[in-house]
């Protein structure tokens, strides 16, 4: 904990509170980790969990994102303007994983919250953007960036969290507790891309 | 319009700016529609779409949400301060039709934005809660409401606009230009309102 408070200085270049990253309640999803890491004891003392900080455009972390989709071109500039953008609204909560050995970004999981007036003015989660550096296999990064804003979204309140994903994916998301609902679990797109899309 | 803009006098009251409903791109939509009506031309003069406005607690917007899921007990206080939430956070464009003969909501649908980094800074949409009371069939006001928002995504810029939705309704969705992709179309959930999940 005093490591990861050393770090906690700079509280205006994070793009959500880092103390909303501690305490997770990780016993709800132990069965799914061997063996048991958290985002506090991620496994390797120089890996670190923490919520997106504006100077990781410095630290690859667009690079990292394109290893999952097309990022396309996206100056400083305007990375910093989305970022603040992001923090004015609230609830996106992008949480990435630190080598602070390199002092690069090598994985990303994003938690987006909505207002429901449902369920008794609910909050929705929903997992978006996960991508985890190919050359860190084997160490279960990518179950611990969920699971961290799984956690998240269970301690900000959120009745449900839920993701779209390709169905080779299914498995793996399974193997974390994410179920598919029988006769519930369909994803449709409407792409704007073309201005016609016949 | 002179009627649309008479009604827009309580400016403050809105969820979101009314005028982001103008002028919307019908022709994108057009074929599924017969006859073609449009938001500003719903098909009969007493029916209004609008987004939603902090006094329509009163005309029973929640009654309304209660035919799609459990509401649960949502004080008029509940409701205010919800909506100031979601009024500030922005991002949650939730569009209703009212029949104006008995100032009463009879539809709703929830247009949500997400920021990206991906895709150029992308802006993503995502279509929930959808409602129309069962009295008003055969006006095609389902699909009125869907496709207002569904254009409200397209002129704010966003790039895609999903939804998720059961086995039955794959058919009415897919009617209205939506598209289950190949091997990509799979939404999965976690739920949090049992302690424990096994």
């Amino acid at each position: 904990m005093g490591r990861a408070c050393s770090k906690y200085n700079d509280q205006d270049e994070f793009l959500y509170d880092p103390k909303l990253l501690e305490n997770l309640d990780w016993a709800f999803v132990l069965q799914f980790l061997n063996p048991p890491i958290t985002n506090e004891q991620p496994g390797e003392e120089w890996l670190l969990v923490r919520p997106l900080k504006l100077s990781d455009f410095d630290r690859g972390y667009l690079q990292i994102l394109s290893q999952l989709t097309n990022v396309g071109n996206v100056s400083k500039a305007n990375f910093e303007s989305q970022f603040q953008k992001m923090r004015n609204t609230g609830g996106h909560y992008i949480t990435v994983i630190e080598d602070t050995k390199i002092n690069k970004i090598i994985g990303s999981a994003s938690l987006i919250t909505e207002f429901k007036f449902i369920h008794e003015c609910a909050l929705r989660g929903r997992l978006e953007d996960v991508v985890v550096n190919n050359t860190y296999r084997g160490k279960q990064l990518g179950k611990l960036i969920v699971l961290t804003v799984t956690l998240l979204s269970k301690k900000l309140g959120c009745y449900k969290m839920s993701l779209d994903c390709k169905d080779a994916l299914i498995p793996y998301y399974k193997s974390l507790g994410y179920k598919s609902e029988p006769g519930n679990s369909n994803s449709m797109m409407n792409r704007f891309e073309k201005e016609d899309p016949s």
